[in-house]
């Protein structure tokens, strides 16, 4: 049986997770969860962010399911850089899958887009570019300083990505990759995007390929949304065209997120792509949504899709029946969820 | 008098900026304007792309008004980096002004958000950053090629359009300064480019400040595009939600926009942001609209600020007495507009 890693984190992450756990248990009982202390608190109480000793007890788990870590009061790249951003370089999660859907039952912000009329999944690279941490600075602090960011692209790193999007898309009904970059202005590394695309489509020749620059991408998602399968992006614009992608089919607040190792070598994480929001923390505000679906994901990962396919259909039941803005209970809707997973 | 050069340059362009240059005329007459061939269509017919004598030559003009450059058929990146970015690079164009407005009369594709309810600047930096060109790749079509791609950013060019945003924010009503980046990931230019923000911050205490990471701008600017006045960014982010802040405001159809030398050192340059459109193109269907208002930027940078007064008040009526979806003339609009800017 599958053992996972649980970062609850901090504030509604607890709550959310609380909910994520429930449905998977629902769904395929007896998985082994270990919960881990790492976040803010952790952080606050004894100045660690991920000690070595804890990645390595969570590399022995089959996943790691992650609520949100942070608060106000952490210096900004604390816990990015040493926590989340560490876990995907470690873990080489080189996969950063991020679906958007329009639920039904959901009103979008877009006036001409119905639900059920955005059905896309964007695959972000998510161990080079410039995530890389390749940078630095002269002259700090004076009117000379100059500051630097490299993007690194290698061929391994970006192949290895378009093929993973490639074959999800080869699984789905539209078969269409979109690559977005921005080749006329970031000339090397989108030349070797494009190339590494390219001879990756030339395997796939039952999937329609097209490439739209990083602005026009941006832009597209907002006046239609609907043309786009699988997206496939380096790292920074991955990160950007996901926000609008989750603002566009209702929020972050339903948004869910992978980072995958696809070979399994090491454990995937997942997290609903909402923060830690300390405002409604404690309160049983929060809606577990993202949560869920990104355990879905999880699911999905661990080679049960099965269980995965009825916790989606889950959030759509739950999604459809709600009434736009009337008040959620986070354990209500993960007990409805649990309770529809398994009818 | 003030000396005008004009691209006109492909597709749409001479369609576009021949409505300008009426509006221009209208409100000043006696601009003197000499025409430059440039863009695809030379660069089809002799090769050359920007020949130096030319440079020279538009540096003897106050200021540059651009139509649309290039066609499918040109490589990416030929026109980019030798025309668009060279003219913003050798002019040291600093600022790349792009306002956005939900005008009166035009159907934005949000449903909560009304006309008149968004009016905001992205001041995006011009000079620096990943456009700088600095990258590299070793290995090509090999396994084991490595591509780079180098932002930099110096204090002196954060600093100095920083603080024009502030200047510009102070001239406004709600005097209210976004700096979006990625401190959380681009640690090193993000630091430079938020102590430089400080810095200027302490001259301006009238100014409202606020920071957001550029994946949260992009959402805000979907769910939220009322919340902004002036955004001031990097080259690359603004590229980004430069053209987000269009498609939430009607499109690129109606973005203007402005590369400016704010000391006018050397000429600053005006160009509607949307292309050649050359499936459109001669048949007189083309919007001017956005090069109308690029015109009324060129106005108020030359210190005609009552000119360009009257040309962005023409456009406000122009577009409040459109039926959406009603085809439209481009020579009509065009002496609509010159009718209106002189009333
Ligand atoms: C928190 C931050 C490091 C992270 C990123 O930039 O990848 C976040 O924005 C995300 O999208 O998961
Ligand atoms: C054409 C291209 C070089 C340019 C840019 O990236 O700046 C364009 O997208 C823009 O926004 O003006």
């Amino acid at each position: 049986m599958a053992r996972i890693a649980v970062v609850a984190g901090d504030g509604i992450g607890p709550e959310v997770v609380g909910q994520a756990r429930k449905v998977i248990d629902a769904v395929l009982p007896g998985v082994e969860a270990t919960e881990y202390d790492l976040g803010a608190a952790r952080y606050h109480r004894t100045g660690e962010v991920l000690p070595d000793s804890v990645l390595d007890e969570l590399a022995g788990h089959d996943a790691i399911l992650l609520g949100a870590v942070g608060d106000p009061t952490v210096p900004p790249g604390v816990l990015e850089r040493g926590l989340l951003l560490k876990l995907r370089f470690a873990f080489d999660q080189y996969v950063n899958l991020r679906p958007s859907r329009l639920w039904p039952g959901v009103a979008g912000p877009l006036a001409a887009v119905k639900p059920g009329e955005v059905d896309l999944v964007v695959v972000r690279e998510g161990t080079e570019g410039l995530y890389a941490g390749a940078g630095g600075s002269l002259h700090r602090d004076t009117p000379a300083e100059v500051a630097t960011e490299e993007s690194l692209n290698t061929r391994h790193g970006v192949e290895r990505v378009i093929r993973d999007a490639f074959a999800r898309a080869r699984r789905r009904e539209r078969r269409k990759v979109t690559l977005v970059h921005k080749t006329n202005v970031l000339t090397h590394a989108g030349s070797l995007w494009a190339r590494a695309f390219a001879a990756v489509a030339a395997d796939f020749p039952d999937v329609t390929t097209e490439y739209q620059h990083v602005d026009a991408a941006a832009m597209f998602l907002v006046t239609n949304p609907s043309r786009y399968d699988v997206v496939v992006t380096d790292n920074l614009f991955g990160d950007i065209l996901t926000d609008i992608a989750a603002a566009v089919t209702g929020g972050i607040g339903l948004a869910a997120s992978g980072c995958i190792n696809p070979e399994g070598r090491y454990p995937s994480m997942f997290e609903p792509v909402h923060g830690s929001a300390p405002d409604i923390a404690g309160r049983g505000l929060a809606d577990p949504v993202a949560a869920v679906l990104s355990a879905a994901l999880l699911l999905d990962q661990l080679g049960h899709a099965d269980a995965a396919a009825r916790v989606t259909a889950a959030v759509a039941t739950e999604l459809a029946g709600r009434t736009p803005g009337a008040p959620l209970r986070t354990e209500e809707v993960g007990d409805r969820l649990a309770g529809h997973a398994v009818a």
